[in-house]
């Protein structure tokens, strides 16, 4: 059977625009939290497949989007290449030993031996492929990756940063070191995308959070390639997955954009006409509703249709401009979903 | 005497393209950092009218920028207007009883009365004023604000933040109640303005730090309109002082740019060329190295390099695209001045 999102993912018509939502098995969903808080943590809810597939699933049924997305997070591929994450309480993940020389980069595991040890996220996807194949809809399931450059800025910054100050001295300083980061990290993520796919993801997207980070002169450089590489390898071996490129922030400079893949991903700091005009010849797009609409009902219909009437209801898919925050209404969310299916319905 | 600086805000033809760095009075410098010392913390150096000026001064003698840029804070205005300001350590700008409605904002004084009692920004201008005429060099005083969108987001939040979620919950909520804001600063700002200029600045750069975090389609509303009305109000009456405006990380819709003004500032993630296609008829440029490029010399210079040749030497402005980091070298950022002004000299 044919996928109505996979469909979408393609260009093909279908009856109406699929939608999901970024980070839509999330907080703001009380069934998740009491999920999550069964589970203890954040990374234990990534590690225990049966409870990671329950959140990934929850959306479907309490939103009603049109695919499921993998729960798990980007930074467990640096975890299994031999750092140690945590996560601290409100402050965001660390890793307690982040690498600033060749020396730490070479005690990382590299390639297949990294992909290997992710089995928990393999085993919440087979179960995945189980459930929702038992079901009667037709959802779609995304597995996904964080792209090199943003998995770097964590393992070279040990956190999250405003400033990205010690990526950069090493961008402008020492760039030799930082390609050999992004090369073995890119080496990882096609093995473990390329095990996604066998453990029975429909589709892949790549999230490249902090693309913005990067002036416009060094991004494909520093990032994009790699993302290209990826998505090359995955095509040519699973032309049939569509793969989901999501560079977030920038606008300035999508003539720049290139590679085989089928969907851009947009964010919300870029207006979907600039998007069409520079990319959708090329691409299916995906996006981009800017989350905060979320907070007002009234605000969500007004954007739905503004997109909608820019994509003209072809070779699109819904999605919020970024992930939805923790602290919206499930009955916004709701009523995005619905409205975004009523509206682009044929 | 017609200042260099002055003459290149107006796009007149100088002996070469001048150049400022945003927070070249700062952290970076030793020197900065006694002064600060012995004020015993960054508000109280706000406050004292010959600390704050030592400061403002200092980096024209040691790393030989051709503008000095008045040292304050931009959140001295709300908490003229009657919030509680203080720093946090390491925690960056607290306002105790941020606005959550009308009455919060009721209780705010505004336009003239507010803006008298920011005497020690006057009297720190009006020393600099002394201290400037009484060198042999040409040097400008840039006087500045933050723009009312920007001021808000503190006022609202009542600190930073990297979601704006309160704001943007009254941006999509309670629109009118976030425009009674924006109308309230904006009165006070053009007073506040007024008053640099009488006490003998020679330019003025409203900053929109946070313009990145308004969706493009709500730019005008939340806040370019705002910042234009300050533009204009001074134009007016001030035609022989330039304006700068800095909005930042608006990249994707430079072709809205409107107003009465001289300057466009534009940040690091906006390349050259699409800023001199977009405004380099209408506006001069101002900008735009990555300041993490200040990390290594030979970056450096490359960049200078391409800008100069994207501006061709006319109508442009050096700078940084964003401001000066704290832990870049004293050197570099001599360096990075020479090399503007070596490369640029006719």
């Amino acid at each position: 059977m044919s996928k109505l999102f996979v469909d979408a993912c393609f260009g093909k018509e279908t009856p109406y625009t699929p939608v999901w939502m970024m980070r839509q098995a999330g907080r703001y969903l009380p069934e998740y939290m009491a999920v999550r808080a069964e589970a203890g943590n954040f990374l234990n809810l990534c590690h225990d497949p049966k409870k990671a597939a329950e959140v990934t699933i929850q959306p479907l049924d309490i939103v009603g989007v049109d695919a499921a997305i993998l729960f798990s997070d980007i930074l467990v591929i640096p975890d299994e290449m031999g750092m140690d994450l945590s996560f601290v309480k409100g402050e965001g993940p660390r890793f307690s030993d982040p690498i600033t020389n060749e020396a730490d980069l070479d005690r990382l595991i590299g390639a297949e031996a990294a992909a290997s040890k992710l089995t928990y996220v393999y085993d919440t996807i087979a179960l995945l492929r189980q459930q929702l194949d038992a079901r009667d809809d037709d959802i779609a399931l995304i597995g996904f990756t964080g792209a090199p450059w943003t998995l770097a800025t964590y393992m070279i910054e040990g956190q999250g940063t405003k400033t990205y100050n010690i990526c950069k001295k090493m961008m402008y300083s020492n760039p030799k070191l930082l390609h050999k980061i992004l090369a073995k990290v890119t080496d990882v993520v096609k093995r473990y995308m390329e095990k996604q796919i066998q453990s029975g993801v429909d589709v892949v997207q790549i999230f490249d959070s902090w693309a913005a980070a990067i002036e416009p002169e060094l991004y494909d450089e520093f990032s994009w390639q790699y993302m290209v590489e990826i998505a090359e390898y995955l095509k040519e071996k699973y032309p049939h997955i569509p793969v989901i490129m999501f560079p977030k922030g920038i606008p300035a400079f999508l003539d720049r954009v290139y590679g085989n893949f089928d969907v851009f991903g947009v964010d919300w700091s870029t207006p979907m006409e600039l998007a069409k005009e520079k990319l959708g010849a090329k691409y299916v797009l995906q996006g981009n509703m800017e989350p905060c609409r979320l907070y007002s009902q009234e605000k969500t219909t007004e954007a739905i249709k503004h997109i909608h009437n820019v994509m003209g209801g072809k070779r699109h898919i819904f999605n919020l401009g970024h992930g939805i925050l923790p602290d919206v209404p499930v009955d916004n969310a709701i009523h995005f979903v619905r409205e975004c299916q009523r509206i682009s319905k044929h």
